[in-house]
């Protein structure tokens, strides 16, 4: 038995996110499907985390185990032609039989692109935010950095997380424009469930003036919902890569 | 009353189409039903060509007759907020009243993409050929040079057309490579039903050995459909210019 990491890539749009879930067809369970074609029988994968119905992932991380000596090409070659167009696995490679794709992920980084200023870009819709009010990036980074730390991201969580410990360190947070194309990234040790969609919402309304960036150290201490902003639609953000 | 050429983007993916008609949604349909909205009254609209199902366009023209003074930014803006997210208005503007996006075209600029070489991408895959096999530009473009010219295109053209004429003037046909992007760039004065696919398949054909560039003038010669290549599969091509 050898253990193999994979790193996908998709196009979230069609899927309910990551993880198998009875209402809808999500990556996971179409991966499943596929390495079923593939080996001949059920085979288990388990992510580095989940992602939110609609999010994309750049390089998402995943883990199984297979009885059956494959050269990781043959493997790579073999899952992506059974996997449909807006799946697709990226490399493949052996890993110690420990090794745990979401227990040694380090951190993960995110990216949301919002589409801004300009007409709107049917070739872009699927992966971005369209907002056409002017962003001011320099008051969205007043925001941005005040959550560079470690913190209590209660009030950046929606009512579906699943974890007590609502305490994260983030390590980066910065917004940045070229041309009509305004990007937010973030890389943090961990993410609570909408946590990214979140501060992207609350630094767009830093940026239309409806929230004070000196508020967020009440956000953090007073862990309320209602103090930070909106959240962002799920077709601008795309996990960008794990950290191992 | 005043004639409006617009310039619209779309991506064709869910569209059966420019055209309307009975079995599908078009872009035309489309377009038309969010003027009804903007204007309150059935508004017709004529496109510069046909494009087939599944075939995007950068730079699509349409013209309309309009009673209403509507400015042109209002109108693009209005427009737009009607469209759905794949089909975008770019440009609006006032046109001499016997202006006609059709006959007044001279030519059009065709770009088909492929992805070569590489993994599949989920992010491109609506918008390229995806070929593993590496294709040869050099060779390819043995045959894109010898395209150029006037010639009787016949056996560049499927069954569905509907014009008498078949002879048309290409300008300019060549085949780039940029990384694992292939693309091959077609101008015409014209163009034959599924003429710029079958161009694009006679192309690969000639690098994979199959089809000989010499045997070009026989093609246009003999007029016959089975010695020029495959139909390209749509997703690759797009309508990149209209030239007036």
């Amino acid at each position: 038995m050898k253990r193999i990491l994979l790193t996908i890539s998709y196009d979230g749009t069609a899927y309910h996110g990551w993880q198998i879930q009875p209402n809808g067809i999500t990556v996971q369970q179409v991966l499943q499907e596929s390495l079923q074609k593939l080996l001949g029988k059920f085979t288990g994968v388990t992510g580095c985390s989940r992602t939110d119905a609609g999010v994309h992932a750049n390089e998402f991380c995943c883990h199984l185990d297979c009885d059956e000596n494959i050269p990781d090409t043959a493997f790579l070659r073999g899952l992506n032609s059974f996997l449909p167009s807006d799946i697709a696995v990226k490399a493949c490679k052996e890993v110690s039989p420990d090794f745990h794709a979401r227990y040694n992920a380090k951190g993960k980084t995110y990216v949301y692109k919002i589409l801004n200023g300009g007409i709107k870009d049917p070739f872009l819709s699927r992966y971005v935010w369209n907002i056409e009010r002017k962003l001011d990036t320099d008051k969205m980074n007043e925001f941005c950095k005040r959550t560079v730390g470690t913190h209590d991201f209660y009030a950046f969580s929606s009512s579906g997380r699943t974890v007590e410990d609502t305490v994260r360190t983030v390590s980066e947070c910065y917004t940045e424009r070229n041309g009509d194309l305004v990007t937010l990234t973030v890389t943090a040790n961990g993410f609570l469930y909408n946590m990214v969609r979140i501060i992207v919402g609350t630094a767009v309304e830093v940026s239309d003036g409806r929230i004070d960036p000196l508020s967020t150290e009440d956000m953090f201490v007073k862990k309320d919902r209602e103090l930070a902003g909106i959240t962002a639609p799920p077709m601008g953000l795309i996990l960008q890569k794990v950290h191992y």
